[in-house]
Formats: structure tokens, sequence, C-alpha cells
């Protein structure tokens, strides 16, 4: 049975972060030479099931796109502007598609490369009904400092820990209904639908999918891209 | 006031991982030309602090190492058969050290790039008596996952929380306790240490002190080696 094509993606890339000494904003620097929230968007673009993408920027940039930014309008891509939070960012993305978008996947615009294989396992879950989001068992040994200083608490166990990624996918209600709920603070939209008492399930990711922040990351994700 | 050249490092190298499909042992590959595990002594072995080195191998590489390893010999390094667990590989370490190191400092084989600034840091809280560890503040969002599932259980507080690193030092009588007390599944040294209720602090490491063990991390090495 084929699946409908009635899914929506927010991509968020509202962040005003710049390279130090100015230039452009970094989710349009290059990577491989293509920007790098093209490179985030482009597999939800060509997903089969995907109808419409929401790719959420600074207002300016959304007044005032690049070209290549601007020739994706009209293909089923609309260009939003954020909020102050990134839970308002993700909410007006979220009303910026249509009302035939079902099922809802979120993106952040700094993870330039999703694999098609983790997009396919979250879209099942959020079809099956519940919210899904890729992750990675945390392998890192983890310490608890005490409040307010530098002195170990704790050693945190590891076991049953996972780092949360994006993307997220969700039934459009259960994830309009986590929004309308949301407190402050939250740092993912998952943490949004526990909020309000809906399963959530973890997709073990590649660890290809980075997020690409610091500048030992676009080191990474440039060799990462030639390969 | 100069300090004395009084410090014992054990850098930990005794994993036997290798390349898929054969090839030399993952400590040996080079970065940028240098093995990996020459990079991860050579900032310790130079430091005017640092006495004695013992570097961790899986016995077959003490037993015929290769000739940049075997070349170190003679200079303060100390080839040392590795254990089963890897607190027995630290304790080897330790027990190769002669009395005169009344500081030791503990390195992972697979970091090799650990910094000046943060090798000293370190060492002056040992010098204080403390044990002290290299470590990055948690920036990821973290999920607990109900036990034996894939079904989040909470979203995790990130405050507080940070990924443990090395170098770790010690004054070397507290160290020698902790293992002596030491209980299978430590992930680290410090974790040690902190089981018999000693003082661990933690000291902000670069980010750049990474620790090499997938292949995109060896392309992020090498990567980071060329700059």
């Amino acid at each position: 049975m084929r699946s409908p094509r009635d899914v929506g993606v927010v991509v968020v890339a509202a962040g005003r972060g710049r390279r130090a000494g100015g230039g452009p904003l970094k989710q349009f620097r290059e990577i491989g030479g293509v920007p790098m929230v093209l490179r985030a968007i482009r597999p939800f673009a060509a997903h089969p099931e995907v109808a419409h993408v929401a790719v959420v920027l600074p207002a300016e940039a959304v007044a005032t796109p690049p070209p290549w930014l601007a020739a994706l309008r009209g293909e089923g891509v609309h260009l939003v502007p954020g909020g102050a939070e990134r839970s308002d960012s993700v909410a007006a993305g979220l009303a910026a598609l249509p009302p035939s978008c079902a099922v809802v996947l979120v993106h952040d615009g700094a993870r330039p490369f999703p694999s098609r294989d983790t997009i396919d396992l979250v879209l099942a879950e959020a079809r099956a009904g519940r919210a899904a989001l890729a992750a990675i068992p945390v392998s890192d040994t983890l310490k608890e400092a005490a409040p307010g200083g530098r002195l170990v608490a704790r050693t945190v166990s590891r076991e049953n820990l996972w780092r949360a990624q994006t993307p997220q996918a969700f039934p459009r209600a259960l994830l309009e209904r986590a929004h309308a709920a949301a407190v402050p603070g939250a740092t993912d939209d998952a943490a949004l639908v526990e909020a309000i008492g809906g399963s959530v399930v973890l997709v073990p990711d590649d660890a290809g999918n980075l997020k690409v922040t610091s500048e030992e990351d676009f080191v990474l994700a440039e060799a990462l891209a030639r390969r």
C-alpha cells in the first residue's frame, strides 16, 4: 500500500548565529559548496510522502532571501519568519503548513545530513499514532556537578540514556496540542509531547547526522561532505 | 616557585579494536601522518613536570612494538601490557610508575589532542590534593528510555551535567586507594575516587580534545590535524 503524500516538514533555522567577525548567517554557510540549510531541506523536499516544507528563518532572511532559497518557493517550500524562542519558531512553521498535512516532521536546520532511513523510521511511528525522534545512545561518562560549582556530586548512570536529535515526527493533532500547552524552556518538541502525556519513541539514528555549531563541526561536515 | 618533576602519566591504549577488514590496531592508525597513540603521549612526555609515562597496550604490542614506539623506551616511557578491564589496565600502568611519582595523570590513548592548558589545570588541582578531570558541559537534550525499550520515560535535565574526558589527575595515594577499592564497571578513574568519598573537580576542557572511535571521528581528527 502506498502511503499518501500528506507529510509537512518544519525545518528550524531561525538562529542568528554568525561567524566570528561577521559574515553570512551560520545556516547559510556552505558545506561542500552547498548552504547548510539547503542540505537540511533537500532530503525532505525530495521525499515522496512530503507535500510541504516550512523553513523557519530570521525575519530579514525571509524578507530578502538568497537566490537559491527564493528559488525553492512554489515547489511546496514556504519561508516563515521565526519567533523569540525555539518553540515559537516551530509553532510558526506548523501554522504555515496546510491542513492537508496530517503528519508533521520537525528538523533542525543545523543538521545537514539527515538520512532517508531515519526519516522513514520516525515517519512510520508517527503514522502509527506516536511521536518519534532520532536519537543516539549516550556513550560518554556523565558527571553531575554540585549546584553552582565544579565539584562532582556523582557519576550519572548512562544506562537507558539517549541524546535527542532530529528529525522528530508527530501526528499533527498531537504536536498542535503539545504546542498549545507548551511551557517555556523545552529544548525539543518531543519534550512538549511528553509533558502532555503523549507516547514518544526513540529511533536509533546514524552518527553522520551531526549538529553543526562550532568551527570543529564545520571542519567535520566539510570532510564528510567531500567523501 | 618551580614545580618538581614528580608527575607520572598512564596512557591507556589497551583496546584491541581494529579497522573493519583487519589492519593495524586503532590506536596505531595515523592521524596526519602520526600514530594516534603517539599524539596522545607527546604532550605529556614533553611536559617539564612529567618524569615517567606508562603506555598501557595489548600484550602483543608490548612484545613486538612498532619501531616508533620502541624508540620511546628509555626516555621515561614504559610499555606495559594491559588487563582484562579498563581499570585493570590503569592499575597496571600505575604499578609501573616509580614511587617518586607523587602525582598521577591518566589519559585515554584514543584522545590524540590533549591541550597543554588542560593538562596544567588538572595538574594544579591534583597538586592541591584533589582529583580533577577534563570535562565538557552537556549541550544535547537527553532522554531516558523506559527499561528494556525504546519508549521515552522522561527528558533528563542537562543542568549541571558534564561529559567526562581525560586527562584526569590525582594525588598518587588517592588514586591507589581508589583502585584498591575498585568495584567493576566504573568507566573512569574519577568515579573510583568518588566511590571512596574523595573530592573530584571538573576542569572545563576544549572541544578539540575529542575521543577518536568511529570512522567519522578519524575523518574529523585528520581534518583537525591538517589545520
